[in-house]
């Protein structure tokens, strides 16, 4: 039995997210999981810049459509897309594209869900109450718990703080939290990345991980212990590790993903290794969530200079967890 | 005129300080600023595992020592030096190395001063009353303001706040302070590094920078201000950007240095590209100070396997310094 297409939403139309996706198409190969774009048809010819483009109205069409063009369930825009220059009157059509696809994707009628780059300031004008596709997807798919993964080729790293502003991020963390945290990461690298004795380094949220209580005691006092109660339910996580020396060639051998407290700490070595690369993957959710990591590109919207790198490794990395869910 | 010689503080007896300063010697070639060991002269023997090493009473003969021997100005121990074991009743001689080596770099008997690595949590039971070299330093030689400075090939980053609880970090910063530093910074580019229109980027604090202020407002409050005062005084500064996108092999093309906000943001990509050959520079002190970029090392101590390779890339940075500082 094959598997289900792959569902990708629009994005912001006026960023290079249906661009990449018409490159993306392109540099299909004999194999891959087919998908379709949830789009506004006229957009995204404008945007394909001579990809072929075929509007389809069932998911089902898209492994007849797919090897000839660019399969499209149009979700019509309020008003036309201008590249750069996004009107957040469409906010509605781009949200409901994100809607449909994981409603698609909790229907089984697509394997997975791939979204194209959002613009938040423009949604929450909008009226968007989440602070991003993650806590939206969670809300809308009865998710508790949802988790960031960025992964590139040589490094996975999961954030236990996300959109918060430096100085809270370390009262944003509990025992409970990273304990269920760590349990979830365990289980996607198992299921999800097909790794059977996961290896798990966390690393710690102070400067030195602390250095033995001197420069903040988080480590001592919530990560350590979190980290003690993962290990004696059978995870393989380290204690707080210094978080300056965790990321260089050699230490990365030493485990199959990272536990990040912050948003920086995380991406900061993420993107300097993979910035073209790198995909984000929502752990948590009843449906599979990937994205390239990467904004909307309003500056260069328009141009066909946008690098359909990461939305392609991105839509890789969706079939390949869909394959092995349907195997688990 | 030649140089004056580079003194070296022997760092902490039982790490692996003086057996990389004997393997950093082993790996002079012709050209090289010589330099000499302020060190005890029998453990220096032990960890130097067959370097020849030769006493000496005044720098002034290392220049007639070097090619033949490591030369060694005697700092006796006040108990024998076991690797991997450190010992507190040491402390005093090795805080005394690191002194005298910055009395012979004011003089200018030293051109300049090279610190092997210290335990700072021993040093602080034998009641040494600062938080590392770095501020030891800056209160021996008279400075107001000691900025750290890592320097890798391809990469400079210099950090706003250093050895602090991470939810402590933002309260640290302020327009006066960042601005300060970045006058520190773009002087140190000019003459350190002989760089004639530094371009410094400054990161910002928060996840994406803060996001026009809805993920915290340093950046608004405090960040952009000083950027714009330096700007105005005619230094190459950016406002504050995403800390995620700064450090990709293409994103380092467009700066010089990158002003850091915390500990880890300026260290992780700093570790993750040179891990081995990063150097510590200490700007802001009327003397050159370096040193590698890692610690003592007591877990491989004595077993001959350091690498030198960040300790050699200090010494040559140095020296490079000193001849800029001399000739400006």
């Amino acid at each position: 039995m094959s598997l289900a297409p792959i569902a990708v939403s629009m994005g912001d139309p006026a960023g290079i997210g249906m661009e990449i996706a018409a490159k993306a198409w392109l540099a299909r190969a004999r194999g891959d999981t087919p998908f379709f774009l949830i789009a506004d048809i006229q957009a995204t010819c404008q945007a394909a810049q001579g990809v072929p483009v075929q509007p389809i109205t069932n998911p089902a069409d898209v492994t007849a459509v797919f090897p000839a063009a660019l399969p499209i369930l149009h979700m019509p825009l309020t008003v036309p897309a201008i590249p750069g220059a996004p009107d957040a009157r469409n906010a509605a059509a781009l949200v409901e594209a994100i809607s449909l696809g994981a409603e698609l994707a909790m229907r089984g009628t697509a394997c997975a869900l791939t979204t194209l780059p959002i613009a938040k300031s423009l949604l929450y004008q909008a009226g968007f109450g989440f602070p991003g596709h993650t806590e939206f997807l969670a809300a809308r798919t009865g998710a508790k718990r949802p988790v960031m993964l960025l992964a590139g080729a040589s490094l996975k790293v999961a954030l236990a703080s996300i959109h918060v502003p430096l100085a809270q991020a370390a009262s944003t963390l509990s025992i409970a939290g990273l304990a269920e945290l760590g349990r979830i990461l365990d289980q996607a690298l198992r299921i999800d990345f097909g790794i059977a004795q996961p290896r798990i380094a966390m690393a710690g949220l102070n400067p030195h991980a602390g250095e033995g209580g001197s420069i903040g005691r988080e480590e001592i006092e919530i990560l350590n212990p979190a980290a003690a109660l993962l290990r004696q339910e059978g995870i393989s996580i380290t204690d707080a590790q210094p978080a300056d020396s965790l990321f260089h060639a050699q230490a990365r051998l030493g485990y199959d993903a990272v536990l990040a407290m912050t948003h920086d700490q995380g991406l900061i070595p993420l993107k300097t290794l993979h910035f073209w690369d790198a995909v984000n993957v929502t752990l948590g959710l009843p449906i599979v969530r990937t994205s390239p990591d990467h904004g909307t590109g309003f500056d260069i919207a328009g141009k066909g200079l946008a690098r359909p790198d990461s939305l392609i490794a991105a839509l890789h990395l969706a079939a390949a967890i869909a394959v092995r869910r349907a195997a688990a």
